[in-house]
């Protein structure tokens, strides 16, 4: 996520165990992708480049530091466990599974500015290389101690799947309502991020109350997380943001910013909105979706997904302040407002 | 695998306790399938059809029947725990992940009979599927008491994988050569069933030297199986078999009879048999397919993969008499033969 550079002054300690924590688990992802087989090992350097911003394994650590009882009396590299490690590395190998896995999905070309697996190694390598990981994933938490970590992140990873199957069966569905978005993003994106949250801060020790609330923020941290990537993928520069945009709309894919925008019409007005979606879901039909894009601006609707991920961060940041005042809840709450500043 | 009236008479109470067994894995199995979501409901109701052979959770049950120290004394039904029931439905869930990921991979339309999920519901829906059946597998292993079976479960769902890297490596590879083919087939299908074998024995309380025998019998008898299914690839009835045959040929995966038959003929007509060959990895090319096969039978290369597979049988047949000599142990060694003689 950000780099010590980019943290202002007052939260460069935290910044600095971060970062000292974020090279720990690229040490954890690694070893645990080793492999006495040279394909194997091909592919798993390709996919290291996926490692980009690290929010996952970032949110264990920050999650851990400010929900750590010790935490009051300043942060130290050592409330850093190796379960914090562990469990960091675990959650981005299950991020990483499902990229490979969505770029097959949504025939993308691009991701952080370089080829997809797809791409350059076919569906099928894509395909094995995700079970791959998922299955790495499970294999290192289950070195954890306790079955307790391998539980959530079993049932987290099903909720994940579920939520994907849920967004495929409303694909090219332009009735789609917003409490079905929201449930489809609270599956997808949302339970790991606050599995990862969770997690962190029992690792370190947090008391039932500051696990939950922590968790909770976590979750909503996830689904202004994913609402910023749909709005990206609308309004993004691809050379930005490093990944094939307005993958959404070509997949069927109906977006905050789209549901509001044809909720907003007129029974007419609906009706040329859809037929331009219809044109812009074929795909290569660059022009339709920029006109698409640009009809959503009338409505006002990529204002009104803005406002939604910035409401979501405002309850996440209402939440980490019943925490106790520490640089690593600072931190957090820091964190929480680049998720809707971001550019990529 | 082998239904109750399949077995002579003097293995029925063996496989009376295997199908009340089976049924409980059935009912396991079910249960953490369950969903809230409707689309993800009709997707594993499918799936349920894959459940055919039930091979995996047999090899758990009887291993641990085999594998108890007081299985001389007579098998009784309350020797197959609830750890037991678990470990099957668990290798059954990342079995049938495998299946459906591998239909997508080698586009597949036909399974036990019926139609694949990717034909069905196209290849998103079972990508995603596969996914939810691994996640599905893990959360339900680590349910049980301690990490060691998860451990296990995650190591060997990664020796699967890199199995099948390897494979597809090695596609359209013609100068496979057979250390290569056994290295894939120990970890594709090998492993998992060697560990459905070894968890079967540890949760019986088998000691250290039946563990590692029942370990060790079950990966032999999985190279066989996998022998087996390469040879019905090649000459197999398509409704007998119950899935899409001459997918091995089409996809470019050499088997052991075409390895052998490649390896047995002079240059000049290897040079003619690998034109042959190239033409029937084709798609479509049913007739260059059926001539292939018959040139293997020149060569005597589908007598010599089944003296292969009786061979791995005749091992793990040894193996397995090292065992006390019990009910079990004789359903054990009656379901090896099967492996072999099975045209389905």
């Amino acid at each position: 996520m950000p780099a010590l550079l980019e943290a202002t002054e007052e939260l460069r300690p935290v910044a600095r165990i971060l970062d000292d924590a974020l090279a720990r688990v690229r040490q954890r992802l690694d070893e645990q992708l080793e492999s006495d087989l040279p394909p194997v090992r091909s592919l798993c350097a390709h996919v290291e480049r996926y490692r980009g911003k690290m929010l996952r394994p970032s949110v264990v650590v920050l999650s851990g530091l400010a929900a750590d009882p010790r935490s009051p009396g300043g942060v130290r590299p050592e409330m850093v466990t190796e379960a914090h490690v562990t469990v960091g590395a675990v959650c981005e190998l299950v991020h990483m599974a499902t990229l490979v896995h969505d770029d097959v999905l949504d025939e993308a070309g691009t991701r952080r500015g370089g080829p997809t697996v797809n791409e350059l190694r076919g569906n099928e390598a894509a395909v094995i290389l995700g079970d791959y990981l998922i299955a790495s994933a499970f294999h290192l938490c289950s070195g954890l101690e306790s079955t307790s970590a391998a539980r959530l992140i079993g049932s987290v990873s099903m909720t994940t799947c579920s939520g994907e199957l849920l967004q495929l069966h409303h694909r090219d569905d332009f009735s789609l309502d917003e409490a079905t978005y929201f449930e489809i993003v609270g599956r997808k994106t949302a339970s790991l991020i606050g599995a990862a949250a969770e997690l962190g801060a029992r690792y370190a020790g947090g008391s039932e109350g500051v696990c939950t609330a922590l968790g909770d923020a976590g979750r909503l941290l996830g689904v202004a997380f994913q609402i910023q990537d749909d709005v990206l993928d609308l309004t993004g520069v691809e050379r930005i943001v490093g990944k094939s945009l307005g993958k959404d709309l070509e997949k069927g894919k109906l977006t905050l910013p789209l549901i509001h925008h044809l909720e907003s019409l007129s029974p007419s007005g609906r009706g040329e909105a859809l037929a331009l979606l219809e044109e812009a879901c074929q795909r290569g039909s660059g022009d339709a979706g920029r006109r698409a894009v640009a009809a959503l601006e009338t409505t006002g609707s990529i204002r009104y997904a803005r406002r939604a991920a910035e409401d979501l961060i405002r309850r996440a940041k209402t939440l980490l302040a019943t925490l106790p005042a520490t640089p690593a809840r600072r931190y957090l709450l820091w964190l929480a407002d680049t998720v809707v500043s971001r550019t990529r």
